[in-house]
């Protein structure tokens, strides 16, 4: 999951030609979507490439929080999204109400939804992430998102940028691997979770221009990763 | 205020088209103009787009520094600029003496000059700041810029790019705000100053790929502004 | 020398539009050329600018440590490369057999040698480095690469990106400064051995958009060297 910041119309086509089949999902990073002035030539671009797109959750939580759901609705509709994310990183609402923005949307949509504060200070323990993930698959999340920011220094992230491990292996005893999108924008996060989980772990929060990066560490083609996937005893 | 250090003509079009509307000015940053192979070509983009555009004060600075401040009055002419900086960000002249400079551009340009060294070592106190910056308004500048570089850790921030606040707060007791261009090239110097002094703050330095995110944090649509002008009450 | 970990052909002619005149050779990072799909049409962008480019020696190891020596031989002919790096960043090898790569490849190609582990944990003496950079000349190595990765952090820079200021000067009492390659990512790095070494200073894993930023340092026209090259008395 590669987020898309602000790209223009070449820009897009630039990161399509280059790590385009590196990519499966593509985020429009937070509200950024609404101040871009190009976006149905944009998500045009996207789908005639085959990837996917969805706006980020701050964008939900703006409609949210003004009660107006109903019109974020309309908003996916307008733009032919596919795809959806419900978050609450930066509004505090009742997690059965989060639940329930999940069951609607994922009757119109594909609903991504994430897990964490945006708030460096408010930090969950594992079962809490792991409570509150299974309640939103349950609801009708197609996948889950651990939460990082562009920056890579909340959620499942200490400030410094350092991977919670007792966190993350406590998630990964009760959530399936595959239903989890671990935003990791920083390479050491990324080498972390590839040499824990493998070469296809889903990452998010990618930038663009580390799409090609990330594919040489996934490959063991970039020095972080070079040994791990090698069989010397096989040569 | 954008700073462009290298653009080529291609990637200039696609700022304009993604953020021209979000940006009041462009700087050519310190002298990369100075080795820019495509100076006019990039400053048409730029007028044709209505963006006005100025070069960085270091160039202003080789110049005078050269005795050649007449010459520099010429390349501005050469290139039709409508905006100078003065600054002293990394020459040694007295402060009447740039204050003559910005009289005397004042009348074939619209001066914006720098107060603040390059130097981190070079520390004002803040009535210093405030007497060179109403000087310098009183000489002729349109707006006064509080000087971080391009890494935003000298001047107005520490070196960590914490912003010295005590500085800010003294200053605006004295030189109205509209008046003053704040470098803020960092994401939490650019939420600092917003929540500060409001959505529409004059912010300088900003990378161009930067300005749709500093746009969503202006419209309280990033998680960092996301509650502070959203009045919840009226919901 | 520039270090391209991805470009696209549109901003590799940007880059070039920008930046060619300044730039003596282009890197394909590591092993991104692996994961290029237009790597052919870039590098006739590359070749028809004049620019002479070469596959970042993680390929070679890659190659190497599969024992496809004959292969890479073959790859480079078949990309009709000139130049090609001969390393040991994450493999571990006889120095007597890296030179014997380094004798081989010189009759097919002019190669760069690059000396230095990227695991921050290996760190060689001074004397080391000397022996181990002059036996790689005598091989065949028109220039030696002392390493840093593209973060800087590495080899000849401490954890923070710092200098190693005393095996710097040690190497250089041993090498011809200019059959050295200093990779050089960061600012502060590049201003470093600027100062040191002067303006034309071989340095490597410029970022492409800093190469602009660069050449002002160089000519001493930013901050941060626009004393260090100007004699006052003379104006």
């Amino acid at each position: 999951m590669v987020m898309d910041k602000g790209l223009s119309l070449r820009q897009t086509e630039d990161f399509i030609e280059v790590a385009g089949v590196h990519t499966d999902i593509v985020k429009l990073g937070w509200a950024t979507s609404f101040v871009t002035p190009n976006l149905k030539e944009k998500l045009a671009i996207y789908r005639d490439a085959g990837i996917p797109t969805y706006f980020g959750g701050t964008l939900f939580e703006a409609f949210a929080i003004r009660n107006q759901f109903d019109d974020y609705r309309r908003v996916l509709d307008q733009f032919n999204m596919e795809y959806a994310e419900v978050s609450d990183g930066s509004i505090t609402i009742e997690h059965d109400l989060k639940c329930e923005f999940i069951r609607k949307l994922s009757t119109q949509v594909t609903v991504i939804s994430e897990v964490g504060s945006k708030d460096a200070a408010k930090i969950f323990a594992p079962y809490k992430w792991i409570k509150l993930m299974n309640a939103e698959i349950e609801a009708g999340s197609w996948k889950v998102i651990a939460e990082a920011r562009e920056g890579g220094n909340v959620g499942i992230y200490r400030g410094s940028g350092e991977v919670r491990e007792g966190l993350v292996d406590e998630i990964l005893t009760q959530i399936p691997e595959e239903t989890i999108i671990w935003e990791a924008p920083q390479k050491e996060q990324q080498v972390w979770f590839i040499k824990l989980l493998g070469a296809n772990v889903n990452l998010g929060n990618i930038a663009p221009a580390e799409t090609i990066p990330l594919e040489t560490i996934r490959l063991g083609l970039r020095g972080d990763t070079f040994d791990h996937f090698l069989n010397l005893d096989k040569l």
